[in-house]
């Protein structure tokens, strides 16, 4: 198996939800939710075999921004929403 | 590729959740979920040609409505709900 | 394009979440709900055309009805649950 | 059109989220849903002919289930969980 | 009909929301789930022979998995998350 | 029947949703999420065989990615987002 690197297994990158702006919050819920992908199936091959399945179809793109949404709204929670 | 501009991949347009109104609220919440869909597809000839399959789909509309609605959800915590 | 009218495109409509019972609170969750899809697809024809296509379909009126149960949420915390 | 009646079309049943019980609660989450559902499409005769369809349907059972938990977590928190 | 027994027909089985433990909240979340199931469709026998349907079906499963983790995060926060 | 270990139908591992890192919470969501499943449909034979059918499907993938994303909402909760 041509496996996933282990630097994409992390299951939070930085080990923090703590983030010091919003964007970078948000760039930390994309993060989460792939490498959760990555530790369901941490095959290279079969994600890249899937990747054009789902990145040219909008319904899968739109699920995929849900995902992103409630991992983000958890980040922002932990943040206290990067409030002043 | 035709790359979406530099612009429409910013995760968090203006870098802050919080605004002045309700309305801008909302507005950021479908700006959000837009832009994580072009980080994810960057390539504007993918997005453009899926287009009309969603738009034209109420489920896929109502797909759409339900991650605004989560995003919108963030958000209006992050404003303490513009309470007067 | 038959486009629809700028009132039903507002997506806050009133601008505010707060309403005075739980009832109007609910009446804002389906408004909001139905002006995001009205934003993302403003052409009423293809609006109209799609209606009987989910309006007849449980598992859509279903998802609608999921969508209107998010946006709610977000409005019955916003007005601390019209608690007496 | 057979209309569903009036009283099913009220979008807060009982006009308020606070209730005696936990069992209570629940109850109105199940309420609220459907009620919203008859708004929707408010033509009995369409209900009625989609209600087999989705009553032997496992999947289609299990998304009800989910609208009703989403419901019902506003319910439980404008409660305050019921708790003694 | 061969109906489903009344106890499998309470909405919030024992009552309450309140647990002694992280692990009988969880139960309780899947006998939530299950008994709503149970309200919106009481006929054990379309219950039964949906089972094999779902059981076996990946896809399925996981859309079990997410309506009982949407009643465990209610049940959580009842619990204060049995912090001790 | 070849039955799930009892380790794997343990519906909170540990017994508890306090654990010392982010990184152990996300694993404890996913651990949850899984045995979830495994009480659903205890048979390591069906869940075995139903394997390759998700792991290789993106859509599947991120429904279980989504599943995870709202055990680990509660969790983080719990912990008070492990802040500092």
């Amino acid at each position: 198996m041509n496996r996933v690197p282990d630097s994409e297994l992390t299951l939070v990158p930085g080990g923090t939800l703590i983030t010091a702006t919003a964007e970078e919050g948000r760039a930390l819920a994309l993060a989460i939710a792939r490498h959760t992908i990555h530790n369901i199936q941490p095959d290279l091959d079969v994600l890249v075999a899937g990747r054009p399945q789902y990145a040219t179809d909008p319904q899968a793109l739109m699920r995929a921004g849900h995902v992103v949404a409630v991992e983000f709204a958890t980040i922002a929670a932990a943040n206290n929403y990067w409030r002043a």
